[in-house]
């Protein structure tokens, strides 16, 4: 047993079921050896980006990392957006980096570079492997990490002469094999945390509990529901949640706006805010003369749990310690009308809540299409919201991609933007070759309208016309049918309501991927 | 006069003609910038990957620095494959990172990450800027910087707040305002060099001149023809260069191959290596057992000449030195017949060199389908050939779109295999909106077939069926003719010799860009 078969194996047996490939000469063991492990299932991704936002797409379904096969430091560095939305996201993930042959880097071949500090900007655990022995080890630790709590991007680099060399240990592997799974524990909330949240949301004063995290679905959502509908507290989570369960049967939940105005407004005249895995509010950019820190001056801060902590535990507490077994307020079943006439971003959204199947996972990169999505999804069947988590676009094709390979029996429906979409466009690829059922909208309004917005408010003023032409993608047009077929995914094109309904019914009926060019004006 | 505009007009003032640019809402100061100075041409990239890689190109061509505006640590993370590439090529290249106003980061927004750790792997000068009335000084280092010698590149980090403040100088511009480029002058090679290596040429042993970086073209390439001419030995080029001149009326030169045993084949025997621009020949991987420095061991290396040194002034004394006013042996004019039959690498090789247009461009990052390219195109008109320098792939529609900038008389031609298109496809779109003239050839073999070269030389084996699916891009089949057509450029497929050859004509006659996709069997 070689290097790259004991790590393969290690990932596998610490319950690692898919990794995203996109690997070159230096993982080629690690290539050979995942015909030994038929228990992980490689998925070719014809880009680093793909890969690692399906990695961090998989990761919020699964609740457990994927891994990532790239291809020394340029992998890495094109797999860098997205672990940088992962990292936000809090996902787990395990990217193995293959390196030069440790003799070989001091000649200072072409693709050598330093791996290690690109890896450090995004990992909360990264391991140089040293000793093929130890790769087994250095896997299942990886595993671990990656696991948290709360989950992390685990980044293993790997030397191909490590891949490739025996190990010592592969005649007896009953004694002493390395590679058992440490998970950490989630720390308990304190007591005395629970008393000060609870005596702040009963005060009488205008409160607010923000979830973020993993607080943002399941039982932690439930009690976050209990907790608001006894206490009159808002129910409110942080603006770009990882993955938010929302639908009938769901408490309601008010998620913070991204212009930093609105959130102010959001938050104005709170006087307390209970923290659930949530980072009091900023701004996402700054901009001249208005604040990013948007928690009001006058508004208390209470922690009641963040990092590692059992946030589901600490909200049960805290929602005994409230509603002593009151109910949550639940959202009604409720849909909008299928829209006619034009297509626009509000007649899109109603079509989409008019059509939304049951346990469908939303991948919202709408950006500035998506102002009507939540009131027009809010009382659709139960579903999954997943968002841009760290701000760097191209995030929405992959990760739909990973979720898709999670969920198997769940559709996905991607919701993306025109510009955004280029940035991983590939993605489309490894759906059709995975035969994936995600159904991709591409909100196609011919423009970077989100910096339109940007630069008026940011500059101050109007553009010049040679700035207006850097958010212009219009000259030429993005045609997403033809995008879509050349990359094996059938595609149609939808500029009215009524077609845009017609081709959604279609798309999320039949299994596969399907995509929908749908042509609507900028927002501005 | 705000920061952003003195940092537009520095660059401008400093010769920088050209940013391509893939911007976001912390650069948007700078966009808005860009309509008060006109001399700098913004051209819109889709993708970040495709700005640095157009900016390489652009670099190669124009020996001095275009400007990329990059988008915070993701947009910088995006872009950094090709800068790699780049970092490998002595391309001079300005970088301008914006970051978040400098009060907003310790807020850690979602696009909070560490720039400054990413950028420096890349960067030969990484500058923070801090002050807003010294951004256009820093704009001039920054270009005399990328300037070298050798060429390299250079990374300012803007904070947003330093773009949006206005400069204290600006009421008295003609005082103290600085922003002179100070231009560093190559060293000139002490006369004992050049005098060690006639000694080793004229030694009467096996004797080789090796040039790279900016000795592969000019007068400095003319003057190693006639050193070689005069002492016998053989002139040869690193296996990568960034432009290597070619053709008809060029002295012949040798390229070093890609695969380490043919590399240790051209070698084998020599006495003598001198080094000219070029480091010493490595192998571009380890691979189990085979020895990755390919000096041979009984091979003496002199370096005439290297990094900021002067090289065409090195070569140019070698050349008095050696050949007493003798030519060049140069190459005649020829050129294969129009290929029939069936359409193969070889016969795709045989219809480029029969038409290829006096003063090409050629990008070539045709891998393992380009065997035939260099012989069929040796007697072609004279030609720059541009090469993937740092072995990054996704380099060449980038880099063609950044050289057709850089000399509009010129017709470029991109070589591009299937695979490697995808990285940066969206460069396509930047050639249609631009009107480039760029004649894409993709060579669509429909798989990986470098890597099932390199899993077959590594892993000492047949590979299995799971990894041989990793290497195959065939279930479904890349359409580039539709994904092209999705961005607005013509394009149509070849399937025989005949119809290569003809599209290839039409596509060279006609100005703006066009794209062929080659169907070509994968040769393994």
């Amino acid at each position: 047993m070689n290097g790259a078969q004991s790590l393969i194996r290690s990932l596998a047996d610490a319950g690692v079921e898919v990794c995203f490939c996109n690997p070159g000469t230096s993982e080629m063991h690690l290539v050979a050896a995942l015909d030994l492990v038929p228990e992980l299932r490689a998925v070719l991704c014809l880009f680093e980006g793909v890969a690692t936002g399906a990695a961090d797409g998989y990761g919020r379904m699964a609740g457990r990392p994927a891994a990532t096969l790239l291809h020394l430091g340029p992998g890495l560095g094109n797999g860098l957006a997205n672990l940088h939305n992962a990292r936000r996201a809090r996902t787990p993930l395990v990217n193995v980096v293959g390196d030069h042959a440790t003799y070989h880097k001091r000649l200072d071949p072409p693709l050598e570079s330093d791996i290690d500090a690109v890896a450090a900007s995004v990992s909360g655990w990264l391991r140089r492997a040293d000793a093929v022995d130890d790769l087994a080890a250095d896997a299942a630790d990886a595993v671990a990490a990656a696991l948290g709590p709360p989950g992390r991007i685990a980044t293993l680099v790997l030397p191909a002469d490590l891949a490739w060399t025996d190990v010592s240990w592969s005649d007896a592997p009953a004694v002493g094999v390395p590679g058992a799974v440490e998970v950490v524990e989630q720390v308990a909330v304190a007591q005395e945390v629970v008393a000060g949240a609870a005596a702040a949301l009963r005060s009488g004063e205008p409160a607010a509990l923000l979830v973020g995290g993993a607080a943002t679905r399941g039982e932690a959502l439930r009690a976050a529901g209990r907790i608001a509908a006894a206490t009159g507290a808002r129910l409110l989570c942080e603006t770009f949640p990882a993955r938010l369960e929302r639908g009938a049967g769901v408490p309601p939940v008010e998620r913070l706006a991204y212009p930093a105005e609105a959130v102010a407004a959001q938050l104005a005249g709170l006087r307390h805010l209970v923290l659930a895995g949530a980072a009091p509010p900023v701004s996402s950019f700054a901009y001249p003369g208005v604040a990013g820190d948007l928690v009001p001056t006058d508004c208390q801060v209470h922690i009641l749990a963040h990092g590692p902590e059992d946030l589901a535990g600490a909200l049960t507490a805290l929602s005994d310690a409230t509603c002593a077994g009151a109910g949550a307020q639940l959202l009604a079943p409720e849909r909008p009308l299928p829209p006619t006439g034009a297509l626009t971003a509000e007649t899109m959204a109603y079509g989409v809540g008019a059509l939304l199947p049951e346990h469908a996972i939303v991948v919202d990169e709408a950006n500035t299409s998506g102002p009507w999505l939540p009131g027009a999804t809010a009382g659709a069947p139960r579903h999954d919201w997943l968002t841009l988590t760290g701000g760097a676009i191209g995030q929405g094709l992959p990760v739909a991609t990973g979720a898709a390979v999670a969920c198997p029996d769940r559709p996905v429906l991607c919701l993306e933007s025109d510009g955004s979409a280029m940035y991983t466009v590939s993605a489309l690829w490894t759906q059709a070759h995975e035969d994936l059922d995600v159904t991709t909208v591409v909100l196609n309004n011919g423009a970077y309208a989100v910096l339109d917005r940007e630069l008026r408010r940011a500059a101050a003023g109007e553009p010049g016309p040679r700035a207006r032409e850097l958010l212009d993608l219009s000259r030429p047009g993005l045609d997403f049918v033809d995008i879509a077929r050349g990359m094996g995914v059938p595609a149609e094109r939808a500029t009215t309501a009524e077609e845009f309904t017609r081709a959604l019914g279609r798309a999320l009926a039949e299994p596969g991927p399907r995509l929908i060019d749908a042509v609507v004006p900028a927002l501005v």
